[in-house]
């Protein structure tokens, strides 16, 4: 009887990743991490699956929507994260007492939203946060933009802008403008600004009861332009008489500051005060990132300080500050401005297995190679040398290292640069030495 | 209307990692896709979530029953997956055309099972596995002990045995004794040995239909010690007439041979009989990996070769061979050794955040520590030192930066080292240069 195979697929919104794609990801995990411990950020992990009562406490309809929920074996109605953030909240409740706070974290891994795939969005996704929990201290805001800052320079990312925001600034302006009330309205219409236009944006402030001179305040405060320090001096007077506002100009003015002082480029920071991120959950400084030569993918990393972290879960108040890499599409920024490099293989060099009989020779080599930090794959057959070196183009490896019996009688090793064709035949105790030096390392 | 909290709590079976384990975890991880890639094989990624036909395809009826199944909002019939194997075995016959063989791959990820945790198990935790697929070349077996060798290494364990078998010799040897059908009797018996002693396997051996003479000789076979050379000799007569079983003592020969001339050394490799691993997947050689002063706890690090990976997929054969860490176990034996450090937090420099009027120095200090590759946290606000060398030494930092008014004025900084309490006063540009020292880098 003649079984037929299973279809070999993965399902909608799902996807593999191959070795190149995977590399890439794996360099951007490894960095930020790099840079998150820099700075005494510290690991946690927490379930991908948590029971449903937590996760639909915190998110939106949309996300409670989107929510892999099902009943367990045991009858518990459980559900996978949809992001990182509702967990963290949990941990926090649950742990505080043992971790104390200040406490920093980052935590890396795969999210689950039942999205609409026409749109382009993926069912299971990378999230990688960090967070300071526990203190109301600007340094904390200001170390989250070094965080960043850091991060994208080490990616090899050589323009990039991080936008910053308050708050406080526009809830006190709105304050002064006696329209407190209506700020969340304000916020979502402010948010299409880049997509309406003024006028459309005007028309709806003033379809939700703001006055038209009003409205002209709110748009010129959105429209504000110009180097960091003019944008400081035109908002203080612009907040007037608000404590609040003056408070958000002077924490924009700490941040700022604060990034220079650790010497980060003037160009890399700009106060940006259109820029909001969400309704409810950010209090004071917000960020956002963009890269200077793919302005339109949006903002590869945001974030910001929010007051209480945790309320779903526990009488305690925690506030906090972080933001959260966007994973993909930092990727296909790297993909498209060449950041991180295209290989498919993890090996640069390739020790051709030419010679049947001297298989524990090239093992030894290997070796050799491996102690001086070069990371080598041995072709695990005797074949034909032009099969090898097809396959060391497939997967990209850098250099070919072949040895046959005149090789082994006078003790050299020839080294292949695969990128150019070219070859050096060297003693074999140097043929580390010179790998490294053809690697450029 | 007082809302009550949502406790916070995680499901039976699943985790939170606090960042004391994770930091070793991680630090576990990164250590061994380090030796992966140091040996050519790259990264793959593969969904938490498949069609459950593909995952009830290959499993037992174990596994089968401990699958976390449900329906999607799709309605597809979906559940998590319970290992890696046979994701990649989806994955390979999916993308082997793209791809080309020989493969090598690892793969790292969470995997869940709805086990019994009475048994002290989790329903959720990682695997870490690396394979060479589409090779039947014994190098790819060496290689794979070699691996499981500097992985142990690089890991700081001083003391453990690679433990080689192949199943052609049993396999061999049941064929010249002309009791090649009961096989997998024979194996399940031999797999209590070690439990229920010599007499009782030969019953069992006996009422599966085996002659007491025959029995006898299994028993002594499985019971063969003495080093690799010896087993070899006494192996060879053993198999006698049998193909097959002569074919496993040479490929045994090889991979003892191959290892010790890739430079492991002779004791960390021990030809060991008794192992099967598995009654039906394996085919040909087979590792387990114990430490010396942890016996008890089992194989650490397990694997083999076998002859066909896809076979429910896909209709051509992908031979391949791999091992499979046991991260949890690892990391319980990295704790009980002591191997691996105890910290709690990612930084080994604590700056005290002293002096409320010199925020930006600190963190100009802070970034100039970084540049000397040093991990370093600035405690995020001014408070009296005791509360702050009190975090310091809750968090595992091991050297605390001060600089109060005198210092500043004086352009030095004080180190203490918070294991043994003292403390050098050294000039600021010095600061870098001290604390690596401090820390023996």
């Amino acid at each position: 009887m003649d079984q037929r195979p299973i279809q070999p697929r993965t399902l909608k919104g799902f996807r593999d990743f191959l070795p190149g794609p995977m590399l890439r990801r794996e360099h951007l995990i490894e960095t930020a991490k790099r840079v998150f411990r820099s700075y005494g950020y510290s690991p946690i992990e927490t379930p991908a699956l948590e029971y449903s009562e937590i996760l639909l406490g915190k998110g939106s309809d949309e996300t409670d929507k989107q929510l892999y929920r099902f009943d367990d074996a045991g009858g518990r109605d459980v559900a996978m994260r949809f992001d990182l953030t509702v967990p963290l909240a949990r941990f926090m409740a649950q742990h505080t007492g043992t971790l104390g706070v200040p406490f920093k974290r980052y935590q890396v891994g795969p999210v689950w939203r039942g999205e609409n795939t026409q749109r382009g969005r993926y069912r299971e996704f990378l999230q990688s946060d960090f967070d300071t929990i526990g203190t109301e201290s600007i340094l904390a805001d200001i170390e989250t933009g070094l965080v960043i800052h850091d991060l994208f320079a080490a990616l090899g990312f050589t323009g990039f802008t991080i936008r910053v925001n308050n708050r406080k600034v526009l809830t006190g302006f709105l304050e002064h403008l006696d329209v407190a009330d209506q700020a969340i309205a304000v916020l979502r219409a402010l948010d299409k600004l880049p997509k309406i236009g003024r006028d459309q944006v005007s028309g709806e402030l003033e379809s939700e009861g703001i006055g038209r001179p009003e409205a002209n305040e709110i748009l010129q405060l959105a429209s504000l332009r110009g180097d960091n320090d003019e944008i400081l001096a035109t908002l203080g007077p612009l907040v007037g008489s608000s404590e609040r506002g003056a408070e958000g100009v002077s924490e924009l003015r700490e941040v700022v500051d604060g990034m220079m002082a650790a010497g980060v480029a003037g160009e890399r920071v700009a106060i940006d005060v259109s820029i909001a991120r969400g309704l409810d959950y950010y209090t004071g400084t917000v960020f956002e990132t963009f890269l200077d030569d793919l302005p339109d993918i949006g903002s590869c990393c945001s974030g910001g300080r929010y007051d209480d972290l945790a309320s779903l879960y526990t009488k305690q108040r925690l506030p906090g500050v972080g933001a959260s890499l966007g994973v993909d599409r930092l990727l296909a920024a790297m993909d498209e401005l060449g950041v991180g490099g295209k290989r498919d293989t993890a090996a640069a060099v390739l020790i051709v297995y030419f010679d049947a009989s001297r298989r524990d020779d090239y093992l030894a080599l290997a070796k050799e190679l491996r102690s001086e930090s070069l990371d080598v794959e041995v072709y695990p057959e005797p074949r034909k040398l032009g099969a090898q070196l097809k396959y060391a183009d497939r997967r990209g490896h850098r250099l070919a290292l072949i040895a046959g019996d005149r090789e082994w009688a006078a003790g050299t090793v020839q080294i292949k640069d695969l990128a150019s064709g070219e070859s050096v035949e060297v003693p074999a105790s140097k043929a580390g030495a010179t790998c490294l030096e053809l690697l450029g390392r």
